[in-house]
C-alpha cells in the first residue's frame, strides 16, 4: 500500500520535472522563431507565464478544477505539481501565436484569467470535479489522456480569439502576398523543439497517473512509446512533403510536424496499439503542413504555427483516440465541441475586455522598432551588428 | 529493507542528474550575462570547475566531510554522487561574480582548495562528521536542508573575499557613476536560469535523503513544491518592482529574483507549510532587487548579481527557516555566523596567497581585449561582426 | 515480482529520457563546431537522424537484433525505447565527422541502412539473439556494457568509411598545411557537451538492465559514478595538455577529452573499482589530444573530432575493460576486430553504393556558399552580419 503511494509520488515528480523542461523548451523555440528585435520580449513573456500561471493555479485554479488539495494514490503535493506543470502551456500556445506585436501587461492579465479560471473550468469538466456531472453537458466520457482537447485546443482557441482581436503583424500581408519573415536563430528552434518533445514523455506518461501495478506501468511505457512514435511520424511526413514541394528540408516545418504528431497522440496514446500512432502522426504532420499556408490565406498571422500544431491537431488527436483507439467517437466529438465553445467564448470575452482596459497591440512605432526596447529595455544580442 | 535501499538509491541518482543540469545551467546563464569578448573564458571556467571540483571532492573533499565512503540507507556511490554534485556550485558562485577580469590559472588553484578543503570543512561541521561536536562551536542544530548557508553563503563569502582582492572591472565605476554593461545573449540567460531552477528540485528534494516511507516521500514532494513556490514568488515580486520602477520588464532581474527566492527556500523548504514560501520568496526577491544597486553603490562589482542572489539570500533563507518554519532562530543565526566566519576567512587567506603566486587579475590589455583571446585563444562567435 | 518489474520499467524509462537529451546534445555540439553557413544543415541532419533511425529501428532494426518485442524483467515497451534511444548515435557519429560538405539525401539513405540493418547486426551478435552463437565468430563473451565497441566504434568505423569516400572539406589541407576552421558558437558546444555527458548516465546506468536487487542497484550507482569519473579525468588531462602545449585552455579540446573518457569507460564501467576510471579517462583524453592532429596529418578531415573520440576510444575502452576490469582481453580484442570488420565493410559498401546513386558530396559552389541555403533554404542566423 505505502509502496504504491511512494512509487506513484516518485513517478509524478519525475514526470513533473520533464514537463518543466518545456518552460525553457517553449522559450527557446519561440525566441528562435521570431525576429531578433522581439526576442527578449518573447523570452520575458515565457518567464512571466510560468511565474503568473503557476502562482494563480496554486492560489485559485487548482481549487476550481479539483477542490481541496489531496490525492488517494500519491502525495497531494506531487499531484498538485504535476497538474500545475500543465497550466502555463495553454497560455504559451496563445502568446506564441501573437508574438512580435503584443504588449506584456495585457498578456499578464490574460494569464491571470486563463490560469485562474478558464483552463481550470475546462479541467473541472473533464479530469476534475465535473460541475456538469449528470447534465446534458457532461463530457467526462471523453477520453483525453493528457489534453489534446483540454490543453492544446483550449490554448489554440484562445489564440484564435486573440488573433481576431489583435490582428496580424505589420507588413505580413501586403498587396495580397504573404511576406516571409525568417526565423532568427535556428539552433534555439531545434533545442526548444527537442526539449518540448522530451517534456511530452512526462506529460503523457505521467497522465496515466499510476505505476503501482504491472498493468499500470505497462500502460505508462506504451504511452511513452506511442507518444514518441507519433512525433517521429509527424516529423517524417513533413520532411518528405517539404522535400517533394521545395527540394529543400525545412527544419522549422519538420519540427512543427513532429510537434503536431505529439499533440495528436496526446488524447489517446494509452489506448492504441504500437503501430496506430504512425498514422495518427502522419495525418497530424500533413495537417500542419497544409494548415500553416491555409491560415496565412485567411490572413490569420501566427508566427510560430501554433494554431496548426495545437488547435488543428488537438481536435484531430481527440477524434483519433476514437478512430484508432477504444474511445467513443461521439463522446470525443461532444468534448471537442463543448470545450471548444467554452474556451473560445470565455477567451474572446476576456481578451476583448482586457483589450479595452490595456490594449494588447503595441503601437506602430514600437512594433517596427521591435518590442525588446519598448517592453523590456533590453536587446537580446546587443553586440552583434544586424542587417535587418 | 532492500526495497527502501533501492528506492533511495534510485531517487538519489535522479536528484543527482537534476543537479548536474545546473552545470550547463550556470554556464549558459553566465555566458549570456557577460560581454561577448569574455564568453569563452566564462564557459571554460565553468567546465573547469566541474572537472576540478568533482575530482578533488572524490579524492579529498568527501573524506574531510564524511570520512569513508558509505551510507546505510542507499548505495555509497549514489550518496557520493549526490554530494559531489553540490561541490562545484560554491566555486560557480565565486567565479561568476569575478568574471570578465579574472585569469583561469589562479581560479584552478582556488577550485582545488575550495572543493578539497574549505567547502568540505563547512559540510563536516553541519551535514558531516562534525569535528566540533559537543564544543561551543557545534552548529549541527542549524536546520539547513540543502545549503542556504552551507553552499550559497559559503560561495557568496568566497566571492566577497575575491572581489575585495581582485577589484572591479575596468570602467565599471567612472566619475562616480555606474556604467551599465549589458548582457550579450539573453536567450542563454533564460535557458541557464531555468536549467538552474530545474536543478533545484533535485538539490532540495534529494536533500531529504529518503523516499522510503510515506512520510519521507510526502516531505520530498512538499519540499519540491515549496522550492518552486518560493522561486515563483521571488520572480513575481521583482517583475512587479521592475515595472513600477522603470515601466519595463527586466528579464535578467526577474530571473535573479526567482533565483533569490530559490536560494532563500533552500534551508527550510521541508519544514514550512505551502504558503510560507510565498513570503520567503517575496522577501528574497525584494532583497535581490535592492541589493544589486546597493553593492554597486559600495563599488563591489559583481557582473551576475551573485552576491545578492547567493550571499544575501543564503543568510535570509537560513533565518527564514526559523521565522516561517520550525527551526530555532538562535541555532540558525549561530550557524550563519560560524560558517560565514570560516568561509570568509579561509577563502580570503586562500585567495590572498594564491594571488601572490599567480595573480587573479588579468592585465589591462587582456581585460580590454577580452579574456577569450588571452586565456583561451578562442572567440565565442568568431563570424559575427560586433559593434562594441 | 511485480515490484521488480515496475522498478526496472521505471528505471529504463528514466534512462531512456536521459539518452534522448543526447539528441539536442549532439545537435548543439555540432551546430556550435561548424561554420555559420552550415549550421542549419547540421541541425537538420541531427533531427533527420532521430526521426529516420528511430522509425527504422521500430519497423526493422529491433527485430534483426532481438526478434519479437518482449522482455521478462520489464515492460517490452520500456525495453524497446531504451534500445531505440541508442540507434541514432551511430549515425550521429558518422554524420558529424563528414559535416560541412555532405548532402542530406544520401545521409537519409545511409541512416535507413545503418539503423535498419548494420547496427542491428552488431547488436544481434553481442547483446541480441546472437546469430553466430557456437561458431568461431561468437563474440558474446565480449564485455561491452553500453557499447564502446557496439555503438561508438561502429559509428566510428562508418565515419572512417564515409571520409574515405567523401573526402575532406575544400581548403582544409592546402600546400601541406592544415587550415584551422574555428567553431562558430562556443556556448552551443558547451551546452551540447554537457547534455551528452548527462545522457551518458542513462546510457551506461540503464545498460545494467535492472535495479531490482540491492546488488543490481549498487552496480547501477557504481556504473554512473565510474562513468562520471572517467569523463572528469579525460577532460582534466586535456586541460593540462592544452595549457602545457599552448599556454591556453582550449575548451573544445577539453570537452572532446571528456567525451573520449566517457566513450572509453562505456565498455567496463560496471566491472571496475572507483579509481580505475581515472586511468581509463586519462588515457582516453591523451588519445583524443594526439589523435586529432594525427588524423589531420593523414588528411582525414573530421570537423568535430568524432574519430578520435568515438573510434579510437571505443577500441581503447573495450580493451580497458580487460586491463582494468574483469573482462577477458582476448574476448575483448576478438569483439573489437569482428565488430570492426563487419561495421567497416558493411558501411563502406553501403556508402559506396549510395554514393553512386546519390552522391554524398555537395557540389563545390554549394560547399563554398554553405549547405544551409542549398540543402535547407534557411540561414541559421539570417539577421547577423557575418565577417567570413
Amino acid at each position: 500500500m505505502d509502496e504504491a503511494y511512494i512509487l506513484n509520488t516518485f513517478f509524478a515528480l519525475f514526470a513533473f520535472v520533464l514537463i518543466i523542461l518545456m518552460v525553457p523548451g517553449f522559450a527557446m523555440l519561440e525566441a528562435g522563431l521570431v525576429r531578433t528585435k522581439n526576442v527578449t520580449a518573447v523570452l520575458t513573456t515565457n518567464a512571466m507565464i510560468y511565474l503568473v500561471a503557476s502562482m494563480m493555479f496554486l492560489l485559485v485554479g487548482y481549487h476550481i478544477a479539483f477542490g481541496a488539495f489531496g490525492s488517494a494514490s500519491m502525495s497531494a503535493w506531487a499531484a498538485f505539481l504535476f497538474q500545475m506543470a500543465f497550466v502555463g502551456k495553454t497560455v504559451n500556445i496563445m502568446s506564441g501565436g501573437v508574438s512580435e506585436r503584443t504588449r506584456l501587461v495585457p498578456l499578464i492579465f490574460f494569464t491571470v484569467m486563463m490560469a485562474g479560471i478558464i483552463y481550470p473550468i475546462a479541467v473541472n469538466l473533464t479530469w476534475g470535479n465535473n460541475f456538469f456531472a449528470g447534465t446534458m453537458f457532461d463530457i467526462s466520457s471523453m477520453h483525453d489522456l493528457a489534453g489534446s482537447t483540454i490543453i492544446h485546443s483550449t490554448g489554440g482557441w484562445a489564440l484564435l480569439a486573440a488573433i481576431l482581436v489583435i490582428g496580424s503583424r505589420k507588413g505580413r500581408y501586403k498587396n495580397g502576398k504573404v511576406k516571409v519573415i525568417p526565423a532568427s536563430n535556428i539552433p534555439l528552434v531545434v533545442l526548444g523543439g527537442f526539449l518540448l518533445w522530451i517534456g511530452w514523455f512526462g506529460f503523457n506518461g505521467g497522465s496515466v497517473g499510476s505505476i503501482a501495478t504491472k498493468e499500470d506501468v505497462e500502460t505508462v511505457a506504451l504511452t511513452i512509446m506511442n507518444t514518441n512514435t507519433a512525433g517521429l511520424a509527424g516529423g517524417l511526413i513533413v520532411m518528405l512533403l517539404s522535400y517533394i514541394s521545395y527540394k529543400k528540408f525545412d527544419i522549422t516545418m519538420v519540427l512543427n510536424g513532429a510537434l503536431g504528431g505529439l499533440v495528436a497522440i496526446t488524447a489517446g496514446a494509452d489506448i492504441m496499439n504500437i503501430y496506430a500512432p504512425i498514422l495518427v502522426g502522419v495525418i497530424g504532420g500533413i495537417l500542419v503542413f497544409y494548415a500553416v499556408p491555409f491560415f496565412d490565406k485567411l490572413r490569420i498571422d501566427d508566427p510560430v504555427g501554433a494554431l496548426s500544431v495545437h488547435l488543428v491537431n488537438g481536435i484531430w488527436g481527440t477524434l483519433a483516440a476514437a478512430i484508432f483507439g477504444t474511445a467513443s467517437f461521439m463522446s470525443q466529438l461532444k468534448g471537442v465541441l463543448i470545450v471548444g465553445f467554452i474556451a473560445f467564448s470565455l477567451s474572446y470575452i476576456t481578451i476583448f475586455v482586457i483589450n479595452k482596459i490595456s490594449p494588447f497591440r503595441a503601437n506602430e512605432e514600437n512594433e517596427i522598432q521591435g518590442l525588446d526596447s519598448a517592453e523590456c529595455g533590453i536587446e537580446a544580442y546587443p553586440e552583434f551588428n544586424k542587417s535587418f
